[in-house]
């Protein structure tokens, strides 16, 4: 089978000429594991830090040894465990870019492949939907009447966020996003009432006329440029969510990330850290919730899929650059 | 009657020589309104951003014209209201910086003088108990186990927050203060486990040994100084409270006062703004609450206090620099 690995250790941005395709043997099942084939391959801005050895709790892939880490969605082809049988399909949150893995059972979530398509629980019902979820239910609290700011809005968290923000009542959901395609995708598909493009000139004034009532929520996971924009906007009580700092993770210099206390006491607001991690346990909750909104289309969502496994790092460059639409994922074998 | 004024406008920290004592009609009762003699005269730091036109919703004093605002308590000698007849005792908030003052009734809340000593409704029963109420109670929510940190630990405010904290279960209150004189006020009489002297070599050191099972909760009213210190020794999903900055009020240059995003993020930090005057509907139930811990004892009020009105305008300055050990007020009249 094929496994893709990094060819030395990667200390930039990382891009395609990193990584290599190689040939490997078939990974053997261990006691209480299964062995998943991989449908979908999960890439996501986070596993760019992990690759640099700065994403909490993960180690750095050995160059040449082992394949990056990644979310996974496949069909059990062998079990060793008495919670899983041939034929089933899981979720993979510790899996890798593999065509299979061994894994053992019981990291997986088994998923019901009848409701909504496979690939759904890597993206609006995977770690990005449940981190929207969590933010937008637990931490910021969307309800009836808000009006709420979404960074990164074409992305899957970015997404799902206002999507669940506007089932939670939200009266008016602004994103921002980079370039006018993903700003058309972030109003025509996802809903969201308004767009602003920030590479455009003047985006500043554009987004204080978007939110002609201030701010109530916003959910940040690029820079704090925008925590500071959207808290010069905001209302009394404003609640905010910063759940990553994916604009400045590759930055060639580091660039403070701050928030201005002076502002946040004047504001009354409320900022909440958010690690999608601690949501875990509760996923079967989350998926309660989201999965009819997405088998009866109430939840869109958007894809950016490339064909087999050694496409993965190519497609993975392209997510560093922004350039996916939509949650970008690799079809590793057909379902 | 006496009255206190500004002499001129005021651009630097206040210092005694700002103002002047001049003498002046009693003032008028007007329709609805009560008089009311001055007992004890509250000296606030966030006065001297009012002084400078800097403090929220209100303006700074005319000079040789208006006297500065204040808290105050004292008693009704004239009343054109039903709801308050001569011989009440009231808190008004709203006050100034006089021997006699005519006021509107329905902003003075009636106060029981035989629980608690009159003065004790300009600290632990007033604003800055209020203040600490508002945070320990509702925004930071202390609870049984907790380690808590206490900025300004010595003041009003600080020392209510490190009392109440005991009150609701924390395992382990630590303060901060400036000086030993402070820090010995701060373990003694509000009986908190260790007070920091920041005016000491090493004093960051000596945090971290006094808090081994980190912070889960903060208040903070000083500077993100310390805010930032708190951070890098707080546990996960730490609560901290921002009230004010008045470290740096009265800065020559400018200070940002920021907090970092990314330790947020690590943290799952939840940090929330507060003025306290979003809680003053709430103030009987925090009397309530509060008024039985003062007369029990179990609450503990230390005052710094200068007799008769024409010594405020010294006092303030001690209070400015720091210098007051407890509550600031100025007896104006005696009981």
């Amino acid at each position: 089978m094929k496994r893709i690995v990094t060819k030395h250790a990667i200390d930039h941005q990382p891009c395609a000429g990193d990584f290599a395709v190689v040939e490997t043997d078939m990974p053997v099942c261990q006691p209480e594991g299964v062995l998943v084939r991989v449908n979908y391959l999960s890439l996501d801005p986070y596993i760019g830090s992990v690759l640099r050895g700065r994403h909490m709790g993960h180690a750095a892939p050995k160059p040449l040894i082992e394949a990056p880490g990644a979310a996974l969605v496949g069909e059990v082809v062998e079990s060793k465990s008495d919670r899983l049988q041939v034929g089933d399909h899981v979720l993979c949150r510790k899996g890798l870019w593999q065509e299979v893995v061994a894994v053992p059972a019981d990291g997986l979530e088994k998923i019901d492949r009848e409701a909504v398509p496979l690939s759904a629980y890597l993206g609006a019902l995977g770690s990005p939907g449940l981190t929207a979820w969590a933010s937008a239910r637990h931490l910021a609290n969307v309800k009836a009447g808000d009006t709420v700011l979404v960074d990164a809005a074409a992305g899957a968290v970015g997404g799902t966020f206002g999507q669940l923000a506007r089932a939670y009542g939200a009266k008016r959901i602004v994103g921002v996003a980079g370039g006018s395609q993903k700003c058309d995708l972030v109003t025509s598909i996802y809903g969201f009432d308004a767009c602003i493009d920030y590479w455009a000139e003047g985006w500043e004034e554009a987004l204080r006329a978007a939110v002609p009532d201030g701010i109530d929520v916003f959910h940040e996971n690029v820079s704090t440029q925008m925590t500071q924009v959207a808290l010069s906007l905001a209302n009394d009580y404003v609640r905010g969510v910063l759940c990553g700092l994916a604009g400045v993770y590759h930055a060639a210099e580091r660039v403070p990330q701050t928030i201005d206390a002076g502002t946040m006491i004047f504001r009354r607001a409320q900022i909440s850290g958010l690690i999608v991690y601690d949501f875990e346990p509760r996923w079967r909750e989350f998926v309660a919730e989201v999965a009819p909104m997405v088998s009866s289309g109430q939840m869109r969502c958007v894809e950016d899929r490339a064909e087999g496994l050694e496409s993965a790092p190519a497609h993975f460059e392209k997510l560093m650059n922004g350039a996916n639409i939509g949650k970008s994922l690799v079809v590793v074998a057909p379902e």
